[in-house]
């Protein structure tokens, strides 16, 4: 059985990063919806069309702090010869018992108020003396300190014409109108709108949640003690970052050692929490490669199809890879290999694109420019393998960051970008055009 | 005191947007830095330079899975005439006690194992028989199943110089080099790096804590049952969504009523969680707008320079502001306008910046960029004031969305970009260049 994983035709088939990626992207499938609050969605896709329920404003109501007027007696005033009203009283917002402006009559009305019946205008308050007698004011003494000022009279400087400083209602938005499309991402002017038509919560696809482990039994934790052959474990913290970048709940499970009933029994483990499981390290041709041999014998036995397949890439870095999926649930499982930057890269060109299908997005990709490439030397790359090198980029240039070598993770740390060198070309000189991954 | 504080002239001067700004940007300062697990120091802005203890790899090791050699004992190996070695163990990773590789010796090595003593390359697996006697293998059986791989003879196909497939110790990072500086934005390559050199925590500036409250007796929560004269809350939904947009970690306070000592007490008891405070409504003119009159008399009063000021601005949308500090802290606060475009727009253009830099970004401003108008009709604006108009931006060219009254915020939620109109122009004609702020 072992010679035949070693030796099976599936295994010397080099998979191109685009079979890889379709086959990921034909498997893994949008969440089902649920039911958020609004906050609890943002970032979130939309599934249904939002309707307005009610128009937005609700009723006819006031632009301005000022006073609620009928046109014809305001007509002609000026400060020279104000219009001189009576002050019924205030309407502030959220008062639900309305005045009446009969003529000669006005009421003093604050911003976002409703238009009390009788009045047809707004004058803001700097058109008038506030009731002070003594020329234009700047504003309204509050309330709480001079209640008088809901009283008495009031000399109005200018007049208004119909309608003047008054939203009529629905002219946001009107009742049945289409608020927001299902597709539409939910930022903060979205959850706005939701709120604004009384949209407490809204029907989603949740945010996936994606288990990330790194495997093999030299990986000792951050601010532990190394000891001979050992090193730390970086690639659940980077991944786990990046899943999160990427829009996804990510729960990192420390290393694992290199055995595989431990590594078996922690991923079905997870699978309970997991939409996507993700692990690092043990997926090469070495005789303690772990990940492979656990998931080569742990399909979906009723399935046909299921089951994590192991795979070489025409790519560098990250050629071996697995991919499948496991468990009751038939959740996706991607295996990564165990070098940080080729884990990195893995993740950028795999995970990140599965995570986004997962959460429902259109866009999974990163975006990608062309750029001229600066270097010192020119670019060496192996015939027959997609190669990316991580390069900074800047204004429509990308200089290399680091050789080639898949351990360079120091780099990594100090690129922006990733540079893509094509199978068929094995150089790239300086001043030529490049394909460029920008990582955001 | 109340004709005061509506008769000042320091309420009749009109500041400039850009005063505003630079008063906030001059008064809000850069958190004081705390040590956070990696993984919760995402996002966030180291403040130390991050040297590097142990060089990486921190020993000479395996690049490929396949047999540490002495360059000697393969030298002329060809499939015809392989080099036939005694297998005299494995090397896996992790591993802390050597083998010794003699003269006609070689270990089986796993890739990110320790080049064993006596060796000095590696030949991968792939120019081997893998001990099997039957030509070339694809890759080694698994240790659990096959352990007879770690002894034998192996036929090794191909030569290999000194150090093939060796990564140096130290061809990463060596000891002493600085991994990152202070000021870097800890992304996933940053937080895999630091992990990589065994940092488990790291000194940063925190995420800002932000305190949203909306005012308004008006103001209904979603879900609820409007009353005549109610509208929903929207501001403190939408306002949170875009501070944790911003970096921040945000708490939403529900709309508070019209009444200032409510207001002040509310504000002061969430004060113990607050890096800022950002309240919407109760700041224009009218006789109820508390916010004004209950952050009017809190000032820091043992400190010169305290307390919140009110503000009109030369803006539209937002023309009225506040700002100051309050509280034994002097916990920055922006008081912005009630209406949900106004806000939103205040936001962007002061909150946000605030929230950044009291996160230590370098870059607190979203990019602007020039485009150019496309409209039917041209755009028109008050003269002395700077108008945002909500658009969208493609390529270049920017349309605007829904007109210029400051309730459009069905229109907000469609927009992605504000077009900027000067405070000297009233008018603009389709076809002319704009600045235009990307929304992200």
């Amino acid at each position: 059985m072992s010679t035949a994983a070693t030796r099976a035709t599936g295994q010397d088939h080099l998979w191109s990063v685009t079979e890889h990626l379709e086959d990921i992207l034909a498997t893994v499938r949008p969440l089902d919806p649920i039911q958020l609050q609004i906050l609890d969605a943002q970032g979130c896709v939309l599934v249904e069309d939002v309707m307005v329920p009610v128009s937005l404003p609700p009723f006819d109501n006031s632009s301005m702090d000022g006073y609620a007027v009928r046109v014809a007696d305001v007509a002609g005033a000026s400060e020279e010869y104000p219009a001189v009203l009576t002050v019924v009283g205030d309407v502030a917002a959220g008062q639900s018992e309305l005045l009446h402006v009969g003529p000669g009559q006005t009421a003093r009305i604050m911003t976002g108020a409703p238009l009390p019946p009788g009045a047809e205008a707004v004058v803001p308050v700097e058109w008038t003396d506030g009731g002070l007698g003594e020329g234009p004011v700047s504003g309204m003494r509050a309330r709480s300190t001079s209640p008088e000022g809901a009283s008495g009279q009031v000399h109005v400087h200018r007049p208004a014409g119909a309608r003047a400083h008054v939203r009529a209602k629905g002219s946001d938005v009107n009742a049945g109108d289409r608020a927001l499309s299902a597709g539409t991402v939910l930022g903060p002017p979205q959850i706005g709108l939701l709120a604004a038509i009384g949209r407490g919560t809204v029907r989603v696809r949740p945010r996936p949640r994606v288990v990330v482990m790194s495997t093999g039994s030299e990986l000792v934790q951050p601010d532990g003690e190394l000891e001979n052959g050992q090193i730390y474990d970086s690639n659940s913290f980077a991944l786990c970052a990046a899943a999160r970048d990427a829009g996804a709940i990510a729960y990192r499970v420390g290393a694992v050692a290199d055995d595989a009933e431990t590594l078996r029994a922690t991923i079905e483990d997870q699978l309970i929490r997991a939409d996507l499981v993700v692990t690092t390290g043990g997926v090469s041709v070495g005789a303690y490669d772990v990940v492979k041999e656990a998931l080569s014998s742990v399909g979906d036995e009723d399935e046909a199809g299921g089951g994590i397949e192991f795979r070489k890439l025409a790519m560098q870095p990250g050629k071996p890879q697995g991919f499948g999926t496991i468990g009751p649930d038939h959740t996706p499982l991607l295996a990564l290999p165990g070098n940080p930057v080729s884990s990195y890269v893995s993740f950028e060109l795999f995970v990140r694109p599965a995570i986004r299908t997962l959460a429902g997005l259109d866009d999974v990709h990163r975006p990608t420019t062309r750029a001229t490439l600066r270097t010192d030397k020119s670019l060496t790359s192996p015939g027959g393998r997609r190669q990316f090198l991580r390069g900074r980029y800047a204004d429509g240039e990308v200089t290399p960051v680091g050789g080639a070598g898949s351990h360079l993770i120091a780099a990594l740390a100090h690129a922006n970008a990733l540079i893509v060198v094509p199978e068929s070309v094995e150089s790239v000189e300086s001043g030529t055009e490049v394909d460029v991954v920008l990582l955001g």
